[in-house]
């Protein structure tokens, strides 16, 4: 009465890279969502007996909100880019692989509630605390990005001149996130300037990180 | 020790694909969640002693609720079906793409916010100032479109003939957004039977710019 | 200096297959984000002092709110297969159809916002108006079903003996929603029973009717 | 005027692969939309004259939000690993599946509920009462995967032996989470700490589960 039958795919490649591939599916659905949940943070108030003037000044008034949202959303799509860079040269789904994309998943899911916390603290005195814990958790993002590199580039066979370029072109994240976490001690303003200038920064840098690997090879 | 790999896919033309194929399926995962997202909108307040009768006066209360969701869910599907339209145009998954796509994901994520401030207000008044928002935004995402149609246009390998009537179908898009939101100065209801006249407009043509496309190749 | 090239794909067929399938998958993530947005219906109140006897009672009190989680649940995950079983037999991507199915995932999206009235109401003296807008809401959604189920039928190329027994198949729909909306007059149970008893009607129905198809073609 | 036309798809076993593989698709995307809402508990809230060292202190005072999230986090990303490793051995789309999927999904989309229960009251004396309803949540989500076990295992196809060490592998827990819950009676962190004990352990165990699985055939 006992069948044993072949599994449906049997070339071990294709059945791995379909394993990847369905992680990485998973992954663009969490990216995606957590950028639109951004939204949520824009909260329409009651106000009593409003006017049209009074409405236009609570929509002028509410600009660290979309500031906060601009940067949140900008870092999350340019982070995307780059996970998808990284993980098409994934060859392997382990324990390692979805421990580590886990640890990027569950920050980037967070990025909200500091997005929250400068939208209502940045125009208070307050400022300083939200950017420098707006930029740690950047800073912590930088890093699980770092450890997922690490897992990837471990296993994805290509040559240690490629490995050693690609770890090049992303080590700058975490100390970069770390000093404008670090700067908000000083100034909440120069601490989100950082975190603006390194969204440019990554955005420019993730088709020529991409580019220049396809003509290495 | 160091192996010089082939990467898995060589044919460029299918790689670009793919790639352009996944910003698209990330773009359509944005689109399908800020359009549900709208549902939150809706709030059940605390009725205290509420009877059967306090209930259906309230749930009739929020037709400027439901107006503003059917607008904009009207507006974002459509927004989607044109997105598809010109984005399997694009053959460069590039930075300009990538920035482009961006910005207006970014205006589309957004929608809810413009939408929560006309349920809130349009019984107010405060009515002309949430009418003017929300056909503001809707302008500003407007504009993102044209930005990624120039992006898209400039490299997807059409005749100049066929870019030149691609440009003209979407011209009106800005103008009219423009239009509706100066309108709002006038009459909040003028500004939004605008915003309704022109998602109906997009959805007729939708499917006439691409049967016209397909029947000029 | 004009160069008219060939579109990516030729074949009409795989090219309608191809938009119809992006619609379909568009739909699959509105059912699917509609579905889980549910759960934020389920609020975390601030109970003052509270022990741990008074949390259990919190808990055990938020019943009704249960019940018409597992009821939108459901009837949103059963309404998703018909939709599936009804949408894989378009062969058109055109306007009426994007009209269509776009009521029908507007109807979709609407579900949490009538389960939040019921789980609000439903243990308050305004049970009969909450259960009523409930049941009406869905007798709205399978209108909308069946506006769908015309416009796929019209151009499915399926004799029209299988078109008979689908419409048949579906007819049941709006007067059984209906009913329950009607009965909410007389008792809210009465009504949110009818609602319980048609998923799981339509949960068995699911199978049934593409089996049959299946074997009549 | 009658024509009888073939369906797209002939070969049965492609057709129901394909229909698995869209439950599988809708299941990936509620998990992936109630991992992202999670964050949604973490909330923002209005401190009047904050300055930079009572946001730093709310900041640090929020660690039992922090701490549910994370565990939640984990539980379902590892969840959807095995969901994932059970579902593909599906081979038949009916009702038995739709129903045992479909309750599995509801547990995963209410998980957010008793997180939020979690981070709200561990720091109270109810804490023990929010322990033992988050357990007890997650009792209730390893039962839903031991039906759905049952009813793919049951038209698999695989060896009688393999059908055997697979339930075994997951035998263990609906009575590990029940005894996380009744843990909750004596301590509310010995609760927890199995909580995040049994994701680690379902973590390593994913990979090897799956492994053994194909060496085995």
């Amino acid at each position: 009465m006992t069948v044993e039958v072949d599994p449906p795919e049997a070339d071990p490649n294709l059945e791995s890279a379909k394993e990847t591939g369905r992680i990485e599916a998973f992954s663009d659905g969490v990216f995606s969502i957590a950028i639109t949940l951004l939204v949520l943070e824009l909260k329409v108030p009651h106000i009593e007996h409003a006017g049209n003037g009074d409405l236009w000044r609570f929509i002028a008034s509410e600009w660290p909100s979309y500031f906060a949202l601009l940067t949140s959303f900008a870092t999350i799509l340019i982070m995307w880019v780059h996970h998808h860079a990284i993980f098409r040269l994934a060859r392997q789904a382990d324990a390692p692989l979805l421990f580590a994309n886990g640890f990027l998943l569950l920050m980037v899911t967070v990025v909200p509630f500091p997005t929250s916390v400068v939208a209502s603290y940045l125009n208070t005195d307050a400022a300083r605390a939200a950017a420098g814990f707006y930029a740690g958790v950047f800073f912590v993002l930088a890093l699980s990005f770092q450890v997922l590199l690490r897992v990837v580039l471990r296993t994805c066979g290509l040559s240690s001149k490629t490995v050693t370029r690609l770890r090049n072109g992303y080590r700058l994240g975490p100390p970069a996130y770390l000093a404008a976490a670090l700067a908000a001690f000083a100034s909440a303003w120069l601490s989100l300037a950082l975190c603006t200038a390194l969204w440019i920064f990554w955005g420019v840098m993730a088709f020529r990180l991409e580019t220049r690997d396809e003509q290495s090879l």
